[in-house]
C-alpha cells in the first residue's frame, strides 16, 4: 500500500461520451467530498488537453441538486476529447500537474484512456513524481477487459433493444426488410443487445450480424431470403464493423471517404452508406432469389442517438457508473497507488455487481470481444444464453402487446 | 342527424404507423363495448387490404389487461397498409361490408385514410347503403387539416426532442458539426420540434430546416459557418423534404435511387444519402469559409425510430390517441353519419383538448404546412412562439444538467 497523499486532484472524462458518463463524474466529485487528503478537485476541459492547456474547472462547490441535474444529462459536461497522447504530451500533463499540485488523476474513458492513465502513471513513477492514477471505465462498446461490463453499455442496449422493439412492429405493419446499422467498430457487444428485443419466437431482429464472425454477403442475402421466405418479413441488426470473409468490413470496403480518427479508428457511424448498400443487396439479389418479388426494403442507422439520447437511460447503469466514479477515489483513499475499476457480477439469481481493482496494464489498449459462445453457428444470430448476461444491464424493457 | 343502425363494425389502420397507433385501436374497441347498437367488431388486417381479402380479426372480448399492452405497443397491432384504393377497390370493400353486416367503419390514418373514407362513404351513399363512416386521425407529420394536432405528433416530437437535447450535449463534449435529418416530407413540424431541445440560448439545434421555406444551399453552408464561427460547433436539424430554391427537395436532387410509394410519395426516410451530403459539403465548403479549417463533420438521419420507438410516448399523446378512438364510436352513437374527428385546444393557461367532428372532404387528400409565422426570417430557425404549441404535446422532456 502507498502512502495518502495530500494535494488536489484532476478528473477528466475522454473519448465518445455516453448517456451515464456524468454519472461517474458525480460519483468522484461526491466520494472527493468525503475525505480530507484532497483538496481542489479540478475538472479538466475536454481530457487531456484541458490538462495541457491548464483549463480547469473546480467542482468542490457545486451543490447536490445541480450535481443530480448533471449526472442525469448525457455526454460529457466536462467536454471530451479524442486527443490520444503520446509520451511528451503526457510530459506536459506531469508538469501541469507538478504546477497545480496535483497527487490524484481519475481518468473517466474506455481502453484509449486507460492507456493515456497508464502513461502517465508510468512516467510519474520514473520521474519520482508521486502521483495516484485511476481509471474508471466507460463506453458503450463494452469491450474493456477484466471488467464484467462497462457502463456506458446497459444505457445503449436499452436503446437499441427499445428501438429495435418498435422498429420489429413497424416491419410487421407494413412487411419487408428492414436493416438496421448499430454501433460497434470491432466488438459486437451493442449489436447482440438487439436479441433483447425479442420476445416471441417470430419477432425480429431475425438476423443479428456481429464483427466477430466474418460474413460473406453471399450468405447475408441467402439468410434474408430464407426469413422472408418463412415470414414474409424480415428485420436485420447488423454491426458497422462487419466483416466480409476476406477481414475487410462491409462498411469499410462500401465508403466512398473513409475518415480516421486520432486513434486510427476508421469512422463509420455518421454514415448511412452501409445500410444503403445493404438494402440495394436486398432489393436486388434478394429479389431475384425469391422468383423476381419487388420488396419493400428500408435501412436505417442509429448513429450517435445510441450513446447520447437523452431521457431513457438504464437506471442499473446510472447507478453502476456513479459506484466505479464513488470507488476510484475510495481506492486512492485506501491507499492504492493507481488502477481501473472493474465490476464483477455476484453470485446468485439476484442481479448486483461489486467493484475490484484492475491493472491498468490490464485494461489499456488491447479490447475485448463477444465471445464465440454467444454467438450461433451460422453466425447470424446470438444465442439465447446472451440474454442472461445482458438483460440485468438494458434493464427493464417495453413488453410487446398482441391481439393474439 | 341519421338513425343508430344496428350491425357490425369494422376497424382498420392506415399508413405508416406511430408510437399511439393502438391507443385509438383500443380506444374503438372500449367504446363500441358500451353500446348495443355494435355487434361484432372486426378488425381488418392490414386496412383496406384485409377488408377485400376478407381477413378480419374479431376484437369484441380481448381482456383488458391484454388491451392495455396492446395500447402501449408502436405501430399498429391489426398491420397497417400503403393500398390507395380507386372507387373499384372501394366497391370491393363495400361488397365484403354487406356480406358481413357492417354499418360502421372506422378508419385510422392520414388524410391518405380520410380520402379513403370519404370515396368509401360517398359510394355507399350512391348505392344506397347505409353505413356510417368516421376517420379518427393519426399521423406523426401533424399536417392534417382541421384539427390543432394530430395523434401520433408529440411522441414523434418527444423522440426527435429527446434526441437533439442529447446529441447537442454530444456535440458540445466534442466539438464539430452535426446534421440530423428528420421526417416530414412535405411538412416541417416535426422538424420543428427539434426547437424544444433548447433550454439555453448557446443550446443547439443552432438552425432548423423545414420544407415550408425554400433555402440555398450556399445559404446552408453560410449558416452553418457563421454559428460554427461564433460557437466553436454546430448542430442542424434538417427535414428530409427541405427544398432548394428551385422547388427542388434537397434529397430528391441527391438520392441515385428515387422510389415511390403508391400515393406517388417519394421515399426518403431509410436513406442517409442527404445527411451524407449535407456532411460533404460542410466539410468542404464551410471548411473552406473558415480559412481551411479541418472540421469534425456528422450527420445522422433518425429514420423509423421517430414513428417507432417503444417505451418513450408522450403521456398526452398517448391519453388524447385513446380519446379519438372513443370520440368517433361516440359521434356514430350519437347519430352522426360520417366525419373525421378533430381536436381543439382549451382556451387557458392549462392545456387541454376537446373533440369535435369535423368533414371528411375538409380532411381528405390536402395536408397542413407549418404556418410560416412559426419560422424564422433567414428560414434557418423556428420562432420561441412555437414552443407553446409544441411543449404540451411532446410533455416534460429531460432537463440538461450544466456545470456552471
Amino acid at each position: 500500500m502507498a502512502d495518502i497523499l495530500k494535494g488536489n486532484a484532476v478528473v477528466g472524462q475522454s473519448g465518445g461520451p455516453t448517456a451515464v458518463i456524468n454519472q461517474s463524474l458525480v460519483g468522484v466529485i461526491h466520494a472527493v467530498g468525503g475525505f480530507d487528503a484532497i483538496d481542489v478537485l479540478y475538472g479538466a476541459r475536454n481530457g487531456v488537453r484541458g490538462i495541457i492547456n491548464d483549463q480547469f474547472l473546480p467542482l468542490n462547490d457545486l451543490d447536490r441538486e445541480r450535481l443530480e441535474r448533471v449526472a442525469a444529462t448525457p455526454a460529457a459536461a466536462l467536454g471530451s476529447t479524442r486527443d490520444k497522447p503520446d509520451e511528451q504530451y503526457c510530459r506536459e500533463i506531469l508538469d501541469v500537474f507538478a504546477r497545480r499540485g496535483v497527487r490524484y488523476f481519475f481518468y473517466i474513458g474506455g481502453n484509449d484512456s486507460a492507456d493515456t492513465a497508464l502513461i502517465v502513471n508510468d512516467l510519474a513513477r520514473a520521474s519520482g513524481y508521486d502521483l495516484r492514477v485511476f481509471h474508471i471505465p466507460k463506453t458503450i462498446d463494452n469491450d474493456l477487459r477484466v471488467t464484467d461490463h462497462c457502463p456506458g453499455y446497459g444505457s445503449a442496449a436499452r436503446f437499441v433493444a427499445s428501438a429495435l422493439i418498435g422498429d420489429d412492429r413497424d416491419n410487421a405493419s407494413l412487411a419487408g426488410v428492414k436493416i438496421d446499422v448499430i454501433m460497434g467498430r470491432n466488438a459486437g457487444w451493442l449489436t447482440a443487445s438487439g436479441m433483447l428485443a425479442r420476445q416471441d419466437e417470430t419477432d425480429g431482429p431475425h438476423l443479428i450480424y456481429v464483427p466477430e464472425r466474418r460474413v460473406s454477403q453471399d450468405q447475408f442475402v441467402d439468410d434474408v431470403a430464407e426469413v422472408y421466405g418463412r415470414l414474409g418479413r424480415c428485420l436485420v441488426a447488423v454491426s458497422e464493423g462487419v466483416e466480409d470473409t476476406d477481414g475487410m468490413p462491409w462498411g469499410e470496403k462500401l465508403a466512398s471517404t473513409v475518415e480516421r480518427d486520432s486513434h486510427g479508428n476508421v469512422q463509420l457511424s455518421g454514415s448511412g452508406a452501409l445500410g444503403d448498400y445493404l438494402a440495394g443487396l436486398v432489393k436486388t439479389k434478394v429479389s431475384q432469389r425469391l422468383g423476381g418479388k419487388a420488396l419493400r426494403v428500408r435501412a436505417d442507422t442509429f448513429g450517435y442517438l445510441q450513446r447520447s439520447f437523452a431521457g431513457y437511460a438504464s437506471p442499473v447503469d446510472q447507478r453502476e457508473a456513479r459506484l466505479v466514479g464513488k470507488t476510484a477515489v475510495r481506492f486512492a483513499m485506501r491507499g492504492y497507488a493507481d488502477g481501473s475499476v472493474a465490476l464483477k457480477r455476484k453470485a446468485g439469481e439476484k442481479y448486483g455487481v461489486t467493484c475490484f481493482r484492475a491493472e491498468l496494464t490490464d485494461v489499456a489498449r488491447e479490447t475485448k470481444s463477444l465471445p464465440a459462445e454467444y454467438i450461433n453457428d451460422r453466425g447470424n444470430g446470438i444465442n439465447e444464453s446472451f440474454r442472461a448476461y445482458a438483460s440485468p444491464l438494458a434493464g427493464k424493457l417495453p413488453v410487446i402487446g398482441r391481439l393474439r
